[in-house]
């Protein structure tokens, strides 16, 4: 019997979507069950297809993919980010067309399947807008209660935002869902850009996937570099952040993750200057990490210096 | 001919607005011309009545005490924070009664006068909510005209808040007002608890300012006692932060002041959780400090180690 967990991945596909789908793939400790996709750095429908291909080059074709919500809660999809992701959300990159289709269901039917199939097991990781969580839970109300928790990337708490001075583009584009997610009854790990921008991945990384004999890994090469080049405005140099592949590895309980501290988050989800930030109350730090009891919300604030190094490793295994 | 820089302060006195006002007395650099109040850490009556016993006692009963707003901008005066700064606002400490009464003028019009007086040369520093600020500009709306700059206690960029966990009291009490001041056609200079909450002082140094022999040094000694308890639950210890002091050290042009950045701030008006936070902008400045060129706002980040010491200096000189 497989002691791996089993997860349902919520994804926007995605540059780093593409690193966090490649080191769940390969990862010893995931099985990844099912995955939806939601309109962010690209729409949901394009999501999913670049989701299918990467999974038939990856030789997992049978992982079912089905589209979740093109639009957001209380507002239409903004059109993504294509300036960071090119123009087809995988850094212009054009993979071999994968013979399987998405699944028949939505995402959020197959999200609510899964939790049957894997009760109180199914771990959630969501590496775009949350937009589908939000449905699922209004579409059943009892899906907590066969979750065993919920990884989210997004976030900034003492960070400065990256949409906004203050706000993160996953929980920007759809912060009435954030909202929703968070007041849901289960443990919701937040993995914000405090820690995601000081893992990053560099240009001599790029290249060692690129000089793997697996077909998948070097186009997981390929998809980064429009990416590198986005970032040099950032770092000075051409550097990829780990946002989604950091949640990846959090889910996986990867060894250098550090222990996220049980904070409370309030999501703003106003229009003014603060919309889409996560209010994190950090208060009463200064002395050391301190976890409030009986809060619902996580947030994952340290790791060791070895991540990306360990996201590497996994990638590479066997190639 | 005084080459001191003319200043109008606008405080709440406060424990901490205190040890400043010890400060702008002390210092070579500025000429205290007038003060104004505001309701804060305590009420604008009150407040100036601590602010003429403080002035009595350092044998400068001459400068002009207005009373200003007591209410703010939308919304009442909330009753203050008599958990930090006691009951009188320093410290329950029962200063001699001054003979001075304040000022027949409210705080608008001896700052307009003041503006009028100093024409190009006066400094504005505000150590507590914005109030009174709001109320000139609007009262006299050339007022900018005649002001050459604004420092301003308050705010919080990537530090956390202390009153909401991203908002700082200053701001907090009148975030409407603040708003108001930040878009007014003069370079405002913020003073936030990213800086303030870096520099402290210590009960040695209450010590030191007790054995003083010059009463109104010991008097602020006095007053600290009450602030550096409440102190104890941030930070393990008794210490003091440097809230108001730096800001009347920034105005100063203090030697260890480092330079404030030019980046655009937004006042969070809104009702939501971000209420009263200085949104700043600090994208893009990974690779280094980058001003924006055009901005009226700056944010204070960095100061020396000795300000501390330096402050310290300044209270004991030829006490």
């Amino acid at each position: 019997m497989s002691t791996r967990i089993p997860v349902y991945l919520d994804c926007d596909t995605g540059v780093d979507d593409a690193v966090a789908l490649a080191y769940l793939l390969r990862s010893d400790a995931v099985d990844l069950v099912g995955i939806g996709t939601v309109s962010g750095n690209i729409d949901s429908a394009q999501a999913a297809r670049n989701t299918l291909d990467l999974l038939e080059l990856a030789g997992h074709p049978d992982i079912p993919v089905a589209i979740g919500a093109h639009d957001h809660v209380t507002h239409p999809y903004g059109g993504g980010a294509k300036h960071v992701h090119g123009e087809n959300g995988i850094g212009g990159v054009e993979l071999p067309r994968a013979a399987a289709e998405p699944d028949a269901r939505d995402a959020v039917q197959l999200l609510i399947d899964l939790s049957h199939a894997h009760a109180g097991m199914l771990q959630v990781l969501t590496i775009g807008p949350v937009t589908n969580i939000a449905h699922a839970l209004e579409r059943d109300p009892s899906l907590p209660s066969r979750i065993a928790g919920v990884t989210a990337m997004g976030g900034a708490a003492l960070a400065q935002g990256n949409i906004t001075p203050v706000a993160e583009a996953n929980i920007y584009n759809d912060p009435e869902a954030a909202d929703v997610m968070l007041r849901a009854d289960w443990d919701t790990v937040l993995v914000p850009l405090d820690i995601t921008m000081q893992h990053t991945l560099h240009d001599g990384d790029r290249e060692r996937l690129l000089a793997s004999n697996d077909p998948f890994v070097r186009a997981v090469g390929e998809i980064l570099d429009h990416y590198l080049d986005f970032y040099v405005e950032e770092f000075g140099e051409r550097l990829s952040p780990l946002h989604d592949p950091l949640a990846a590895m959090a889910v996986a309980g990867a060894a250098g993750i550090g222990r996220p501290l049980r904070v409370p988050v309030e999501i703003d989800t106003t229009q003014g200057p603060g919309r889409g930030q996560t209010v994190v109350d950090m208060r009463g730090q200064r002395r050391g990490p301190r976890d409030h009891a009986g809060v619902r919300t996580l947030v994952l604030f340290d790791g060791e210096e070895s991540l990306a190094e360990d996201l590497m490793a996994t990638l590479l295994r066997g190639a």
